[in-house]
């Protein structure tokens, strides 16, 4: 059984971005070294999501609208009311709204690894989606098979 | 250690449709020999969903009227305007509202196989949630355990 | 190769509640042994979702009125006309919105374990997220790994 537990670091410069880290996810799986088995990728932050879709500049601006959309930046959330809160560091953001998206759409994805290779759709991405950027960002990879 | 990837090849007929695939994935669970581990099903589409809930008719309409509120299929999306984005092809669907619903609903999940069985609650089933049928359709699944 | 599957059990008391459970998850992780590898946490329940955030005390209250202006409870769903359904339960419960809540929230989310310890960022927590209690509720957790 072979494990390999790795990390991508990557840096956003929009609030809302869509950051395709398919071929650093892909140089993983073949770093591990597992022919058959899963990967699993997520991410730390609790104002961004992981998810796969197309990867086309368009639909990414769908993205941002629909996301906007349901989530949207103009109505007060009490996450952003730092005079109730306890602990609110010095520095903190006004990014109710972020935590809200990266809510709906999630942390974690998990696909299968076979001959070597993530077993992608032909217009599958793996799609690091940040909801309060600009920040210096990580996503961990996670490779379990033999 | 054990490892099966495996797939089911289903054929939808409706724009959007759930369909149940419990069976299938137990069937896969089952010839994997695996009796304590994970299973993860994904889809390699992306204008489908895997989830997981009561598949129960009348709640599938529910589903199909909640998704259609959040991203209606009367407005304009971006990645449907063909004159704009570069390599289209000539039998593009206009698919934006249900690229935007997979990318809500997410393309994987993952359960425990214990005894050699998935460990499902009692009114849990295991859905691939069409968005922009009919159309043959791919589920993935990835068994690892021992 | 190691596995554990185990399980967490609570009791939540309102209908909407958000219920921490990360402590329970670092502890099934430490006693599986397992140094390197992943963990899963899933929920059987179809009006239940699992979800990584901040566990803050009124971005709770956000998430809360996020999802019942995205599902409203007053607005009819077909679930709940008991009087069209097959097989339904005496006690069944008018709870088509929780449903609905848990499909758009998802059942199940994957982390990298290394070094003995979840990889979570310094802000995430594992959230069980009940939207039809209180109830006895369930949480699964897989653990695979060496």
């Amino acid at each position: 059984m072979a494990v390999l537990n790795t990390q991508i670091h990557i840096q956003t410069s929009a609030q809302f971005e869509v950051v395709n880290v398919t071929d650093h996810v892909m140089q993983a799986v073949s770093r591990s070294g597992v022919k058959s088995g899963l990967v699993s990728i997520s991410t730390p932050h609790t104002t961004a999501g992981i998810k796969l879709n197309h990867f086309e500049p368009m639909l990414m601006q769908d993205m941002l609208r629909t996301i906007y959309r349901l989530v949207p930046q103009d109505i007060s959330y009490n996450h952003d009311l730092f005079e109730l809160r306890q602990n609110v560091a010095p520095n903190e953001r006004s990014n109710g709204h972020a935590h809200l998206k990266a809510f709906l759409l999630g942390a974690s994805e998990s696909l299968p690894v076979e001959s070597g290779k993530i077993m992608l759709g032909d217009r599958q991405s793996i799609l690091f989606v940040e909801c309060d950027g600009g920040r210096k960002r990580t996503v961990n990879i996670t490779v379990v098979g033999e």
